[in-house]
């Protein structure tokens, strides 16, 4: 490849160098990489956080794309530095669960254990993975593509499942998993959990904190001025929107809100 | 081009996947592009001030380069996606205003519908156009050069004129247009409306919020400690400052405010 | 070089068009360069930040990178732009000291006052020289890599030291220099102003703000929950952090709060 393509997905933010100088550990490897962020605004610490938005993004870059996840509170400890090989595209992570939604979606995949520490800034810091161990080893890959050079498979690595919404007594009840730009809120509800009764009629008839929403939108716009709406997402969850406002702010709702939607004993029409 | 360059200009934010998803849908098309960020941080659904934004920058990039406006608050909805050849630029976004700058400085453009879809990742969602439509496209026109093929021509397009400064009892009248990272005051006054005996003297009667201000100065340096200053600023609109302070918070003012400035029975000097 | 490398490093902030211009610039002059953030939220008008943040990045990248440094409250007035040849690197920013850790560190320097205005976007104007001279310089340099042509060699160039810690009384005293996204801060105290009894004890009496901090630990994550522990961070410094928490904000304790280390009477282990 003339310019291999290495994303960053961090919680480093970008109000200071650490963001930059993964960057640089990278060029200063493999000069003819590009490199792409994704974001450097996971919330701190946030391993679901990281596993979301790596998993809404990667699909969407090219074959051979080597992914950088770092969200990282483990850093320094034993957990395992990771490098994942699956069908198209690769992941180099820390051995937390940050790639939960990659291992869901991906059925061929090699993890290995990065224990190759020629690959690797020496000495290795306790507190900067991102840098000594994560962007080398990505830097390294890129001229190279011998990922079962850098370390050893392993099958034991950590995944985790994404909240799933739960049907009960004619409900369904889900949880805010994310809040967007827009103070757009995203659920863990899917278009499968609405009845198609529903669906089509456009009426539905949920609790978000403490307010009603009545109607399935199928574009921002036709929500009314001050109206909390759901809308189908562009990565299939459910998200409760108001037309050129802030849903977050507006229902005072925020991550990890409960949302319910009843599925029986409403009539869309 | 070896290198086409593709600039994004949203109002995404950076804290999801969102502009990381576009950059992925670009360089899954043209792996050789340049994908080169103005900004994220457009005020959600603010076509004024992503307008305003895309037409301070667009010109200090290279000719050819392809410019990705996406402020979209009717996303989903009949507004048309366009594509707009100007002399030496190329724009892509909601037919919603937000290329009006560009239509005021540009004299010769050529302006599309975009309709032909398999230029799109299909299948297209109702709230994601950027990665969908205008990323796509971007993509698909940084390789083939064909504007013309990739939909039909219009003449019809939205546009709005920056509201512009008034003259009326022996004085000028504007707004606070935006806030700089620095709380500069950007007013949609210029040069040209400011008397040449006070812009000789450096001496002006202007008025923003509740507070005066009395000198024009040549730089920020020369405004002393706490003192709110009026300046040409490097878009050659006047902005009002605060040398090593920030304008927004000490005068309590903020985009819209009301900003006058006397042009008769003041004498510089 | 094939694509050489320009960094950048501003106090713009992203929420305009400023940074996005300045890759504009750089890109207009040689579309072959690879145009690198490292930060663009540097403390307004803060040189000591800038030239933190710039010290802590830099050496990360390969040879012959360009890192333009804007930190600029003096933008208009007289003070010079310059030109630095380090080792292996260069430096393009305003005579202000901004680059001061860069002279500290670096054996071989070359500075130059940039005097040769062809090299300029022109008109230069007062408040934006990011654009006019930085940015524009790094493009020309990028081609030409001819430094001394570009300006007069000078000597006299601005140069602070950062605050260092002081040892009195049986203890060192120092400051916190920056917080990082995580809430970390990081002091100017040095592994070096711990006595090795208490290095190797991992126990250390130290006084942030109100709060003791008691351990030094090897990694975050061996901090108790809520509990402020030091810890050596990445760039050698001491940082006091909260396991999985935010030690600015559990602290409240900002920039520039001292923190003080007992050096005697106190006994590890």
């Amino acid at each position: 490849m003339a310019h291999p393509i290495i994303t960053l997905t961090t919680d480093y933010g970008t109000h200071d160098h650490l963001a930059g100088t993964l960057r640089g550990v990278i060029l200063n490897i493999n000069p003819d990489a590009t490199v792409v962020d994704i974001t450097h605004h996971i919330t701190p610490y946030d391993v679901l956080d990281g596993a979301l938005t790596i998993g809404s993004a990667y699909r969407y870059f090219p074959p051979r794309t080597i992914h950088v996840v770092v969200v990282d509170p483990g850093v320094g400890t034993e957990r395992r530095p990771l490098l994942v090989r699956a069908d198209t595209h690769y992941f180099i992570a820390p051995d937390n669960g940050v790639l939960s939604l990659v291992y869901e979606r991906e059925a061929a995949l090699s993890v290995y254990h990065l224990t190759q520490e020629h690959y690797f800034l020496r000495p290795v810091s306790r507190t900067f993975h991102g840098r000594d161990i994560f962007a080398s080893v990505a830097g390294w890959l890129s001229k190279a593509w011998q990922p079962a050079a850098m370390g050893e498979e392993v099958t034991d690595f950590k995944r985790f499942s994404v909240p799933k919404a739960k049907s009960e007594n004619g409900a369904v009840s889900g949880v805010v998993l994310r809040i967007d730009n827009f103070g757009n809120l995203m659920t863990n509800l899917t278009a499968a959990d609405i009845p198609e009764g529903l669906l089509k009629a456009g009426a539905v008839q949920m609790r978000v904190g403490d307010r009603e929403v009545k109607r399935l939108v199928a574009n921002f716009a036709q929500g009314d001025a001050g109206e909390a709406v759901a809308i189908i997402g562009s990565s299939g969850f459910v998200e409760v929107a108001v037309n050129k406002g802030n849903a977050s702010r507006l229902l005072a709702v925020g991550r990890g809100a409960r949302v319910t939607l009843a599925t029986n004993g409403v009539q869309g029409e």
